[in-house]
């Protein structure tokens, strides 16, 4: 699992039209990934790869991320065992974000026990303040994060 | 369009089961904002919001970024005249990620000239090396970039 090599970042032609991987890590070290459900096409959730992460889950097909608040590699479900099955995996233009397409074992990928991390709509069209309202959507709790994580969330 | 206020960030109670928007924005003042198509559901692009282009977004119904090569506000199509009118805004769990159902006015959202920007497939099944080859999907050119946008690309 420790041998993966990307590429060199090269001239922004061979980076937006070539076809070697060569990600663009931030100063931490990382790439954005959003991952959506194959089967409904939504967004589970985002979050953030290292390189290890992003090899094995090339090599493994199944998804790695690193947490940011743990500090820690991070195989989604090693606790839940609600992994996630990699279907497809995408690279954008300047390489600083990937999208995967997963198949998402179990009943959900948020910690907060819903299906998806997204379940709250922003009312459009007015300047937000305080006065602004949340709205619950797709909220349903699919499992018990409590049951699921005890005190550890993936 | 000068006046907006998110809510100061509380517990994680609050954060994830309340009905403020709190974002959580990064060191450099920036949430992850995951564009995908609200028609075919598929991910346009991923960029990135500082408070103004958030709160722009809401107020306007039409997408707006904080270009982080620029460091500069940017209306979504503002040189291109290719908008998105947002039909939904969700906000993830820990509010640090937004998710923005656009329609897309015009041919495409990626500068290089294509429909979305995740236009190249990364292959999986063995360690990532010097031989990984990237595979283009959906990777036929929708527009001239050079056309529209001159030199200066969004």
């Amino acid at each position: 699992m420790n041998t993966y090599t990307f590429s060199e970042r090269g001239a922004t032609e061979a980076i937006e039209e070539g076809r070697a991987l060569a990600p663009k890590f931030d100063a931490d070290g990382l790439v954005t990934c959003v991952t959506t459900d194959a089967a409904s096409g939504g967004v589970l959730m985002v979050a953030h790869m290292n390189a290890e992460a992003l090899a094995r889950t090339i090599e493994s097909g199944e998804a790695w991320y690193f947490s940011r608040s743990r500090r820690a590699l991070w195989r989604k479900g090693e606790t839940s065992s609600h992994v996630q099955r990699v279907t497809e995996m995408r690279i954008d233009c300047d390489q600083d974000a990937v999208w995967i397409k997963v198949e998402q074992a179990g009943p959900g990928a948020c910690h907060t026990g819903r299906r998806a991390c997204f379940y709250r709509a922003v009312p459009l069209g007015k300047a937000p303040d305080a006065a602004l309202v949340l709205e619950f959507r797709d909220a349903d709790k699919a499992f018990d994060p409590a049951a699921v994580y005890g005190a550890k969330a993936d």
